[in-house]
């Protein structure tokens, strides 16, 4: 994906002639489409699209793109949006005192995997300044103290950084309701249980004590109602009788990082577009 | 496994010691230890232990071995018992109309992959008569009318049989509480998704309207609260937004009867051993 | 997929237009498209394509649609196909002693989990036609003394059974060069490794020696060279020094059936388009 | 695994009375067994066993615990060592330029996961050396101009530093002969494909050539023959037909970085004995 790309998505109501359509559009321009993909949910009888075309491929510049399809967009009702793979996603990082998300993610930022910016981290500890400054990015301590406050600063400093999307690597704390609708659709958290099973706190002892043979890592948008936010990603690693709580968290943390490095990638590609309580995504 | 072999299983309260006097006691009469393996229960501080003997490398038979044995279980406060593999675990398998369980753990009997036999089938339908009396097993229709009636004549048919293990594969229908407690240890469910995740009715639905990204199935010891007895094997199968619950079905069904293969397995090979309501499984 | 539906396949030249031009063609009769999926090969800048449309929504038949495909078909270039839901396809099957994926197959198509005709099955041992037969299939014996008339005979089978596709279930025999040719990617074989690891005899045998912590199945399309032909799917399971050839055997026979069986299930879906010695599987 | 253990790996030639009589000189210390772990491989008829006995259960160090030990040894005609974990394992790194497994490795040593010490990270390129050195850890740049004197200086430093275990973590140079001789069974490289499958250069080229459905890594002890060495661990990640050669550089390095970790784990815990050419993991 080095070649610049524009993503366009799309969701409206299911009727015969929508891929034609946009195809066609799409082709009366010379866009080559480079990947597509295509979804209709049974139950809301909504479609979803996605498709990556070739910036150089189309005569005209994005704002163009965006003027001459709203008139096909509207015919069809269509939620939509098209960005581009130039203008890189702004990703804010909350993290707490353990690191191995946030380890993950620098990584893949640096050695250039993730293609996206990261203006900020912000932490409610200080444990974690000197290996994100050694990386030269901004380090904003904020006190849980008065969470009120706390809230605003983190809500002011993903606005001045004007973020795209903002992650809760590990963050240990509770968004405010206000948040979670401000920002829906925005703010990326990583559980670390394959939800439903073990919501809430201390998830590795609850699976621990019903002793499950399995255990899981969850990313999902946040909303309002704790970890039951429209699933991005899972995935499930096996454990027996002979591991304990610490062993669980050590396997877990292999899991997390790689199920929220994928959730985020497929998020920051616009490769997730919600429907309801559930995701529609376009790997 | 072809070579005769006696299986000794222990739990004891956790000192040292114990290994040693095990391992001495089998010694000093020339057995030879093909497979050990020894756990520990971090929260009861329960030992449990699990080998297997060569029979012809000791010289006397198991009634002896159990009379010598005792002593030493006494001393040691221990839970034990000892099996011969060539006495074949009897399992009576219960049905109802879905078949997939039922057809793969005959073709595994038939096979000789699983050791076991099959003194009989019992089902609430008729469907499924010819496919089992074709393999020369017999098949009892038993109905669910009356609910009390059926259990009786269930629980006739297991004492009649002299079942060592109740298997539901897919019976659908809740077995009653003084059943659960009689054969505690001995009546095996699989249930169809990742528990405690959508315990219940319909889970595959209940998976679909939450949006999993993996839907699972759990093979387990049934107790009198539903779906919530020790869990012996579990696993997990990816899906996405396309699949529909039918295809989840579809899906399921493989997991199903592998997870229930997996975990019948280990019981009748005496590798499943109780822990409150956790199991240790020596595979 | 129970409503009748079309499926159009189609490889060609990569060029911009394609899909507005199908989805146009199939949107201006009013067709009612249910899945869609694209691929464009980077090595040969080859273009693949599938489309399911209701059959319903057509106010034509499969002739007339591909009279008035044609046209299009011919404009781009194109290697394609339609084929009808309504028409299963026929899977005749070629088994030895072993039954494992026999069994599993015989079981997807009796609970109609795999919408094909099996129209016959033929073995060269006697062993399994007491239950092919009991499902009502015919079960031919074709002795291997004499291998070019045997496989003289298999052919003449398949194609008086008027045969879409010829599964080698755990064969255990090499099809002869030429059957190789007339009915290329036509013909599935299971291959009990992951190939190209272990091609050849004995594959677990070869695994046990060299130590892998995995072992695996491929399906793929036969050619003329053994085990080298374009792989369908494949998948591994975990094992350890503990196993020996016997239990990767056991282990190794339910990736083989389920990985058979997923091959099989995405062949007569025509979900497989051919590449090369590669696959595109628009699962 | 925060108290202090002294961990006991034996092979011997089998026979009977072995568990008996090191559970028996254990336990009449007072020693209390953690973890215990036995196998026997069939071909060579060779027994292997790992015991963890908690340090403060024995009325002695390590040196006293040898010599006892070192009696009933001979008997039994034992290759044997016991460790201590309180004393840290030195693990010394070879890098090159790509960077995901050694970010990997440190974050689990500075987290405390990895219960190692890092004496130095050597590499042919000077890149890593900020990164390495924000940890407070030397780095060595060892040009590759002159092989021989390049590798004369890498075992220079490796016993300048007392190093247990030389980790090739994507080093792309082959380790000398003399080399691979010298340290047997010290030197741990990860190798990006399932092996026996596309051994040598450029292996992701190789998958894609092929068109294989699965990749993998694979984490072995480095010998002179090159990528034949005994394998420690191994996992494979799916793939399908949209997957580049880069897609599939993306994916390896999530498995390559995790199955080095768990095969690094496994070696420094005592965990991986040595049989022929394959290992024996008492996970």
């Amino acid at each position: 994906m080095n070649e610049r790309r524009y993503t366009l998505t799309i969701s409206c109501p299911d009727r015969t002639g929508i891929i034609a359509a946009v195809s066609s559009f799409v082709a009366q321009h010379g866009g080559w489409i480079v990947e597509a993909s295509y979804h209709t949910d049974d139950l809301t009888r909504h479609f979803f699209m996605r498709q990556e075309i070739r910036a150089d491929s189309l005569p005209f510049e994005l704002d163009e793109f965006r003027a001459r399809f709203a008139l096909l967009a509207e015919e069809f009702d269509m939620s939509w949006q098209v960005s581009d793979s130039a203008q890189k996603k702004r990703v804010v990082i909350l993290v707490s005192k353990q690191d191995h998300c946030l380890n993950d993610l620098l990584h893949r930022w640096r050695s250039g995997e993730l293609g996206i910016d990261i203006p900020c981290v912000i932490s409610n500890h200080d444990d974690l300044r000197g290996f994100v400054e050694w990386h030269g990015i901004p380090f904003h301590r904020v006190e849980m103290d008065d969470k009120a406050a706390a809230f605003t600063e983190v809500s002011r400093l993903f606005e001045h950084n004007r973020g795209d999307a903002l992650v809760l690597a590990r963050f240990m704390q509770i968004l405010p309701p206000q948040l979670c609708q401000r920002y829906a659709g925005r703010v990326i958290n990583i559980h670390h249980s394959f939800l439903p099973s073990f919501a809430g706190a201390k998830p590795y002892h609850q699976a621990y004590q019903r002793g499950v043979k399995l255990i899981g890592a969850t990313c999902h948008y946040v909303t309002e109602e704790l970890d039951a936010g429209p699933i991005i990603e899972q995935d499930t690693v096996r454990i027996d009788h002979g591991d304990s709580v610490e062993d669980m968290v050590r396997y877990g943390r292999d899991i997390e990082k790689t199920v929220l490095a994928r959730g985020l990638r497929y998020h920051v590609e616009d490769r997730v577009l919600v429907c309801g309580n559930k995701t529609v995504v376009f790997r």
